[in-house]
This record gives C-alpha cells, structure tokens and sequence, in this order.
C-alpha cells in the first residue's frame, strides 16, 4: 500500500489562475479538487513571472496584480477547500478498470479520480540558463530568473542581462531600490518597448544606471553570493560589482510529460472541444493556455470560461446519475450556502 | 440629412455587463464603439435586477455586488470612450451596398457601422404584470416590479406578493428597513429555498412581518399613490395598509426586433459558432445571455470570453488590411498607452 494515496472526485494538474477557477465552478457542483503543481505555491505564471507587473484585461478588475489576482482566486475557492500537492510533477495518467484515472507524482503521491482537468499553462515553464560557467552554482542565492519580491533587490549591487521587455522593465522598476543597477545587452539595440528604452538611455545618462554593451563572461564570488561579474564588450573586458544577477535569456515552456499522455496535440498545445473542453481521452479535460480549439486566445478570462463550462460535463462523469439544475449564486440559496454567505 | 446621425467601427445593441467589456476587448484593437441599450443607464440585468445583490461567481471578484460590477466595467473601458444611446430601441438592421450596417432606433438615430454586436441579454425584459385591475395606474409610482435602490422601500408600509426566491429575498431584506411589511401569496407552500421560508415563518411568529394567504384583488389610492390593498383569501377578504407593492409574477424576456432581423434562432436565442461568436450574417455577431451554442451557460465570465474572441474578427472585419499582433495588457507598452496607464 503506497502511504499517500488519495482518492478524489477531480485532479487539477496546474494550480495557476485558471487551475484554481476551476475549483470554484467544480465547488459549486459539490466536485472535490486535488491540484498539483511543480511551484512551490499557487498561482502558476502570474505568481512566477509577474507577480508585483499590473494585469488590466481581467473583466470587473481593471487593475490588478499578477500576485493579486491568485489573492482574490484563493480567497474565493476557500469555501471548497481544495488540497494542494506542491513541488510536484505529474509523471503519468493511467485509466483504471473501471474508467477511473490513476494519476502519479515524481514525488510518490497517487491519486485516484474520476476526471482529470489539464491547466498546465505553457506547460513546465523553465527559464532559460544563460551559458555562463559555475551559475548554476549561484542560483537562487544571488542569481533569479524572475523578480518575486522586490525587496529582495533592495540595496544590492544589480545587474539585468537582456534586451527585451522583462530586462528592461525590471531595470526601471528595481533602480529605485537597488544600490547600483547595470544593465547588459550584446547589442545597443533593444527588443523592448521603445518608451521603456528611451526611460533607460535618459536614466543612464543622468548617471542613474549604467549599461554596458557585451556579454557576461565570467561570475565571481562564495557560496552562491556572488561579488563580481566580467563583461566582455566590444571594447574588451570590465568587471563590475554584482550581488544579484538577473539574467532574462527567455523562457523555455516545455510540455513535460502531457506530451507522453497520448493526447491529441497541435503545436504543442491539447486539442478540446468547444462544448466540454474535453481532450481526445474522455474524463480528461484541458483548460487554460494549454489547450487549442479554433479562436483559442491565450487569455486568462477565457480559462475561466472553459473551467465553467467543463465542470458541468464532469459532474455528467463523477455523478451520472444527479440531475443538474444550472442555477446562479445572485439567487441560490444551495450555492450561498455551498459559498457559506449564508 | 439625418440630424443624430453616427458612423463609427462597432454598434453594440445592449449594454449590460458583455456589451460593457466588448468595448474593452475592441477598444484594445483600436476600434471605436456605441452601445444602445433600452434602458436609461448601462448595467443591463445586473443594474436593473438585482444592483445591490452580491455575486459570487465573477473570478477574480469573490463578492461583488450587480451595480458594483458594473461601476467597475465602466471605470475598465473608461480609456475608450464609449458613446451611449440609452433609453433606444434598436427597430431595424439593414446591410448597406458595401456591406456595412445601418442600424436604426425608435427615437431616430442613425448609425452606420462595420460590425454589428448584439449583446442583448434576455432580450428586452420585462416583469409580468399581476391581473390587478388598474395596477398599471400606480407603477413606478408605488408599484415595483423591481428593486433598485432599498433606500426608496424606507419606512414605508411594504406588500410584497409572490412564493418565489424575489418575493422571500426582498420581504427578508427589506423587513428591517420598511414600517410594515406583508407577503401574499396564494397557496401556503413555496417555491423559494427552504431556509428563506423558515426565516420568514420566524419573522411572522416573531410578529415582525405578515404573512397573508389569499390573491391581491384591488388596490386604493390616488393620482399613483397607493394606500391600501384588498387581499381575498379562503377566510375572506381583508383591506391592509400598503404604500409600496412588490409583485413578483415573473419575467417575460422578449426577444424584440431582434427575432426579426433573419438571423439564425434556436429557442428564441441567436445561434453562434464558438469560433468568432458570429450570427449568420457575417458581420454581425452576439455574445453573452443571446446566444447559443453547444455547451453554453448563461453566465457573464462566458459572455467575457465570447467579447475577447468576437473582437478578433471584428478587427479583421474592420482594417481586413491591419496585420493584428496578439498582446497582453501586462507586457505591451502599446496596450498599456491605449489604456492610458503609462
């Protein structure tokens, strides 16, 4: 007998926005979630990649926080009390006799449930590793591939590596905080949003950061905290004072496993349909930026709707024999009472 | 020459909560936008019907109330400078020789527009008039068939009649607030959830509501002004104080011109693929609470996704030539100027 088996109405694999929706629009139909993730916490790439940047296409919210928005989805899941299993890996899906599923983690957990629901986003996002000797060894410690809480930064010796919109934003926003910032990029040429570059090049000019052209050839320090780094530019090398270092060399977005599950895929992303949102294996659903149907906008908003509707087709598989009667929380007295308003 | 005469990109009939964000998702493709709603201010059924109710299921909002929910969409599409007709009916959508729209209302105006976007809700809605001779002497006045601001039921001798979930809320909400309040219903079981009722059944053995069995059968007042109600029930008649009457005989949603317009219907709804949220006609499209397809709930966060998704096309409609870039309000500068943040 493995010691943490679970058995469960539906496994949410991705507790991101539309991972964590999904809980409330089950929730309602008396559906009990487990969500997995391979984070350390809820809230999958608003969380990860932005959590402090402003969101302003959430309908109803017109400024937001990535770390906000997650806020607000937990507090309003908590009448349902989903179980969270972090920091792990969903490494295989197996149907079981009955047609149940038997879902396993890289960590040992099983779980047994009737439906599944795929909210992976982009997948196990990964940012990528910039070829610099021995910075695995400074990871974490002094080196971040995103900006989690900004105080982190405060009164540090920054360097951001990058010419796109994440290096150059985080230049302006940490400057404030940081003891120095130095900003570097191969090229003078930037990707980023030309007002963000134009912010950088007057800041820079004021005497406020520096930036200098080349690449980061070497890192020096002890015990991942780091001290100094080289850059090698055109005009040869220099080394600068660095306690944190912020490579943005882009995001790999890998599928993981969901590409061994034998689902259906176009480019990567799971094909649903329109009605359910279900895969090509029925009790398996894909909602959120993994899935693919024509229209598909990767958008946050449009997770919400397919957890809605999907949730209703996974009441059909977990109770086939409840009738279902759609009703609204403006005017149920059941569902307040699910919600505990009442 | 027309005097009130419009040309603009988008017309969109109805400007409840999706017509409201249509504007957001359009806005952010640059295309300009007027709503005609027959009501005298936006907010659809969510003002209308229940502007102080709480709502529960908006993701990202765990309790917000009707009119709040709207405030917020208005503040949200404020950066697009929506032009409103409220108070029309549109009568009369014609396709004009270059295939753009004329769309034309009971008071006149004129619009012309590429793309037409019909978010009208349940049509336009109206409460079921209770057979009460002369009751239509004293509506608006002191007859209600709805609650919009509980301020206006103060101190005032309150007949609410019904055995539905309206009927139970508002006799249960308005109680502390009004001098007296009655329900009348005809039968003694109820249609509204149970704990509603046995609230109310406390409140009467309490002595703090009336609750009377019978059919309201005449109404005495003057020049609007209610006064009493003759209530006929199985003991008799009886005459009660009654100053504001709430009757709670349903809603009828008509569809209006809109099932005359030729487009697609199944059930009195406007069919839609899941793509565009195109109607038959190209061009014009219907998202939110009037349309349907395969898989649709009648809830607003649909409604968002459908506005997200019908904007594409109708860019695509409007500049055929605009190469359209999909961005994210988080990360793109030139979203962020149009919403006036940066």
């Amino acid at each position: 007998m493995l010691s943490n088996f679970v058995e469960t109405d539906v496994v949410i694999i991705g507790a991101g926005p539309c991972g964590l929706f999904a809980v409330f629009e089950l929730g309602l139909l008396d559906l009990k979630c487990h969500l997995i993730d391979i984070l350390d916490r809820p809230g999958g790439q608003c969380a990860e990649l932005y959590p402090e940047k402003p969101i302003y296409d959430i309908p109803g919210l017109p400024e937001v926080s990535g770390q906000g928005l997650v806020d607000n989805l937990l507090k309003q899941i908590e009448p349902f009390a989903p179980e969270f299993h972090f920091g792990e890996m969903v490494t295989e899906i197996e149907r079981t006799e009955d047609g149940a599923f038997r879902v396993r983690t890289d960590t040992g957990t099983a779980l047994l449930a009737k439906v599944v629901v795929i909210a992976a986003g982009g997948g196990s996002f990964q940012p990528k590793r910039p070829p610099i000797a021995g910075i695995e060894n400074y990871e974490q410690k002094s080196v971040f591939y995103s900006v989690r809480r900004m105080e982190d930064f405060r009164d540090h010796h920054l360097v951001v590596v990058g010419g796109g919109d994440s290096a150059l934003d985080w230049t302006l926003n940490l400057q404030p905080l940081a003891k120095s910032v130095t900003l570097i990029h191969r090229r003078p040429e930037f990707r980023a949003a030309p007002d963000s570059v134009n912010k950088m090049f007057s800041l820079q000019e004021r005497g406020e950061i520096l930036f200098e052209q080349g690449q980061v050839s070497a890192l020096k320090g002890e015990n991942g905290h780091l001290e100094s780094i080289t850059v090698k530019g055109p005009n040869g090398e220099v080394d600068i004072a660095c306690t944190r270092l912020l490579p943005f060399f882009g995001l790999t977005m890998k599928l993981g496993p969901v590409a061994e599950w034998g689902l259906n895929l176009e480019e990567n992303l799971v094909t649903v349909d329109t009605e359910k949102f279900q895969t090509s294996e029925p009790g398996i659903f894909a909602i959120g930026d993994i899935n693919y149907y024509p229209g598909k906008l990767k958008l946050i908003l449009s997770g919400f709707h397919e957890a809605a509707l999907m949730a209703q087709a996974a009441k059909r598989i977990v109770n086939p024999d409840a009738r279902v009667v759609f009703q609204y929380t403006t005017s149920s007295s059941s569902l307040q009472k699910k919600l505990g308003v009442i």
